[in-house]
């Protein structure tokens, strides 16, 4: 049964599956440093100030403000020097009026003093053989008080919110959360993403095809697509073209899993058998026929009580291109990420003309190449969107969607991939 | 002892780096789909040609292209239609002249037939009863020899290079290697990086810092950077600021690692300490004693036998943009990378201005907001440079060597970080 075809442009579709995606209520907790990757749970708050006290951002002498007021190249201010306050070591000395301590980067300040003056502002004068270090210097420039001190909750204030619900847990993040001492960290669940193939041309990659037979790729490029995108992928291997088989199949898949994807078959009736098979998993089912791009236009979008389900192209290029339109921001959902992170993309000149059709979001592999000019971006044809197209190239570039194609020489957008 | 400072623009110093390190001689032979994120040891060449057999692009039938010359919505050519190609089967069909088969997107092509003709343009006039087919059908717009046909070896031909050594192994690659049956694949050794912290303010994460101490978060923050750039982080704690400790600390991670990163403390004094110690391990030592960055400049950057290493300035929002700019290229690299894969950015509208020095790369954090003009950046600026500025935004802006600022309104580069 030919389906009435319903298709929306990439941006739309995408927001349209987001919105049937039901975050996951299950958390894992885990040691602070092994989050990486993954996406809060819930909300952090700061148990203290960072830093939790005050700390000089340079080399050279704790003060009084006041006392280097007035100081300049031809009249320093002269103060004596009344200790060093040692890394790692409460500054427990008292700089008292006309009085220095010396402080190093990073270190506390007494709380008798107010700025530091950094040290290449100064000359010691006199030297204390009895303390074996310096116990007079000359000050050359004023300070303001607070100059060169970091403030007690300056970095972050007690209670303040350090990473909100469906965070991406960056290097950062983490070196953040383990500067609290907050070592453990409340998680979203890896989404399991089950993936099945279709198709009876396809086999097992480690068998030998027979004439007439090819190997199962659909299955490793998008498993290996959900692995970057942090989901946990799980091959299910090769259904026949049969509408019983792949039923059974894909209700399997969704009654164990978090997302389906299904690597939909190259022909029309295995297309239309899949969207039969996702329209009688449950509801809403599909919700859309297609999207407005090349390659992967007969797309199948669909959602089944707050789980995606995908439907790709059985061709390998399309099935990627489409994978990485949906599958990331979907895993992000499944995690309760509350946006899709930005694209990373570059930006190169073009070194031949493309031409496309207005109303359709087209994405052709490009060469990078950098010149002395820039970056240069060379699509390649492929009259079939070979998956060696894509072998051999570093990313797509982007047609965008109201464009009727790209002249040579003018800088486009091109994808990483 | 204060050193000459060496300084060189960042590209010019990753150049200097790379050029010193020896890319690992280990391979690991590894099932082919868990070798994503890997580099390739060795070239790798097609063992046949892909596709093997003649394959049809479309739902059609597959007739002698002759037969169709001429054809047209007024004059259709009539052919009969002798059997239907089934996916996965041999195309054992004489398609003799006058005659056509059922082919389906992905099946084979008989060996009779040289083109396919679009279901589409055509329309059944005979049924057969007794094979359950249509049996005649009229064609509407002639095909040329090898139309909507996939030629053997148009993908690949035999023997020709599928990926060279040093190649980064993404999900693509995946696919086209299985396509081939290559199930194994030979991957260099990840590298080893040792990672060391020092400063005697500095304090493991998980204990209670005393007055004047602080947790160690530079350890963590680099091991997550090298784990996403490829590498295997070996953290080996906190190094007292003393000389002979950090020097025998050194020593012994050089020998059991392919690549050491000293978190170098704060202060001038660490520094200095830090450049000694790696002048005293071997050949050609510290090769660089700043980058001109902000932040960051204080980065050393060193090698000996081969082995890149690097001592960050103790600042952790200093220490991981410069980790980001020497790290990853240098982990490519020991794993025999021949280039450094081109830098993710987005462009974004400036919503500030950005004072800068010429002469100087600066990065200052910001954050990236999705609008209806487009993407905007807002610089954060923080006086010192806090961990948690880097918590809040989602990315640096890159202020060009040769700039003194940028200006609000101006589309700016934006590196995701």
């Amino acid at each position: 049964m030919a389906e009435f075809f319903n298709v929306l442009p990439p941006d739309e579709a995408r927001d349209l599956l987001l919105g049937h995606i039901e975050p996951l209520p299950d958390s894992d907790l885990m040691p602070t440093h092994e989050a990486l990757g993954r996406v809060t749970f819930e909300p952090v708050h700061a148990p203290g100030p960072l830093p939790a006290f005050r700390r000089s951002t340079m080399d050279g002498y704790a003060v009084r403000a006041g006392d280097t007021h007035g100081a300049g190249e031809n009249l320093p201010a002269l103060l004596s020097v009344v200790g060093e306050v040692k890394m790692g070591q409460p500054a427990d000395i008292i700089v008292g009026v006309g009085e220095s301590a010396l402080v190093h980067t990073g270190g506390m300040i007494p709380d008798s003093a107010d700025a530091v003056v950094p040290v290449e502002f100064t000359q010691p004068v006199e030297w204390s053989s009895a303390h074996a270090a310096i116990s007079e210097i000359e000050v050359y420039r004023p300070v303001a008080a607070g100059q060169n001190v970091i403030q007690i909750g300056e970095d972050v204030t007690r209670g303040a919110l350090i990473l909100p619900r469906g965070a991406l847990v960056r290097p950062q993040d983490v070196g953040g959360l383990l500067a609290f001492g907050i070592v453990e960290l409340k998680v979203t669940r890896r989404p399991l993403v089950a993936i099945l193939a279709t198709g009876d041309e396809v086999v097992p990659p480690e068998g030998a095809p027979g004439v007439g037979q090819v190997r199962d790729i659909n299955s490793y490029t998008v498993s290996s697509q959900c692995l970057l995108a942090g989901g946990i992928p799980c091959r299910l291997g090769i259904i026949p073209d049969d509408f019983e088989a792949l039923r059974r199949a894909t209700a399997a898949a969704l009654a164990e899993n978090d997302m389906v994807v299904i690597s939909a078959g190259s022909s029309v009736s295995a297309r239309d058998m899949t969207v039969d098979v996702i329209k009688g998993l449950g509801e809403p089912g599909v919700l859309l026929h297609g999207v407005a791009t090349r390659p992967g236009k007969p797309t199948i979008v669909g959602a089944v009580g707050g789980k995606p389900i995908l439907g790709l192209p059985g061709n390998p290029v399309s099935a990627m291109v489409q994978f990485d339109m949906f599958g990331p921001p979907a895993i992000g959902r499944l995690q309760g990420m509350s946006h899709t992170p930005v694209r990373n993309r570059v930006w190169a000149t073009l070194t031949l003309n493309v031409p496309s059709e207005s109303g359709r979001e087209d994405y052709i592999p490009a060469r990078l190449e950098q010149t002395d000019a820039g970056l240069t971006a060379t699509p390649v044809f492929g009259k079939s969107n070979l998956i060696f197209t894509l072998i051999q190239t570093d990313g797509l570039i982007k047609v965008p969607l109201n464009r009727s194609g790209l002249t040579a020489g003018s800088l486009v957008e091109v994808i990483p991939f």
